[in-house]
């Protein structure tokens, strides 16, 4: 299939925004980014609103379809369009667990550390910079460690998170850990966690999306 | 295919328990439910962790498989391997819309509100009764008004979440309604989440599924 024109909604240190990257990259497809700039709130401007009603980043645009918003189920919609290489296993039960650990990472972790909760937290529920970072903390190191006992238990745990290949799981850990750095943000007792971290960051599809190489990153 | 002899370690209020509970009403398929209290803390028992090592429910038990755990993980793969009635429309940009709706809701607004949340706040964030609603009353609010803005301005909507048969997006848009009547929160100006909300109640698979009709609901 021909490559679409993409365009791609992006925040250089957007967790989220560093999925659809690496996926992207992992696809062989390339996308022309548009910065939101969510500590300018520009996520909330009207032209924004008029692409995702949501406010929220990313957003992949491809001509002559309605923009395509939240990252996994924009990772689902490239696997499915570029089935290869696959962001899955074959079979089912490993199609589940791959899901499973992602959303612990996207679904259960990352949604509590987003802007939108900081601005809450410190306008509206009495957090000074303390109280935050260590809320930030609570929430990396439960997740973190709560995918290290999955890891470090489960049998279908291999170079990666499910087996010898990088899956959507290994995405979303890596897009978490990613942002942790970015906080600066150490969790202990994570050994595996750090080990496919780490395996990820070697692999170009990931280290062209850190944050950090991002246009908009603090150099 | 022959109806495995599922188990569901489950909670009444729980709303991911809930869309497990909608998806196998769905598909036709039964699971015996095994209760998790989760205000005792029963998903930390040493017994729970065994079968989930991140302590959360639902986990779905297929005999001869490692657990299913995360809600939306375990109804994409009864989707798959019972797929019909299906949970998503057959083309890819239609499914990319429904799973982004789900992940509003299951992703960017129920993990705000549950329980290890509401202890964190409470027990180390300096929230009383009042702050935790007024969190609680925040979430839900921006959760079903972000809806609520999609649901009213994209195309695509219909009878349903997506046209006019319920899919992942009404499970999950279902799930928070659920709960948010449980807490006896009400959000102003969302007409199309309710009419959906309303539709998807008179849906014999919702209705059984419903926390006030499960064992250890509040009578």
């Amino acid at each position: 299939m021909a490559e679409p024109a993409f365009e791609l909604y992006a925040f250089w240190r957007s967790s989220a925004t560093f999925r659809v990257r690496v996926a992207l990259n992992f696809k062989g497809l390339t996308a022309r980014e548009i910065l939101i700039d969510l500590d300018a709130g520009e996520q909330l401007s009207a032209d924004f609103l008029a692409i995702n009603p949501q406010g929220a980043i990313p957003a992949l645009i491809e001509p002559g379809y309605p923009p395509l918003t939240q990252s996994v189920a924009i990772l689902e919609f490239l696997d499915e369009r570029f089935p290869s290489p696959p962001l899955f296993p074959s079979d089912p039960h490993g199609r589940a667990r791959v899901r499973s650990l992602a959303a612990l990472m996207a679904s259960d972790t990352h949604p509590l550390i987003v802007p939108r909760v900081k601005k809450y937290l410190t306008a509206s529920g009495g957090f000074d910079d303390a109280a935050w970072r260590a809320w930030q903390v609570n929430w990396f190191t439960r997740g973190f460690q709560a995918m290290e006992a999955r890891l470090s238990k489960e049998s279908a745990t291999g170079v990666f998170c499910h087996g010898d290949t990088p899956t959507l799981a290994d995405i979303c850990l890596a897009s978490v850990t990613a942002v942790a750095r970015v906080f600066k943000v150490e969790v202990p007792d994570i050994p595996t966690v750090n080990r496919i971290s780490a395996r990820c960051a070697e692999i170009p599809a990931f280290a062209k999306a850190d944050p950090m190489a991002q246009v908009g990153a603090p150099s």
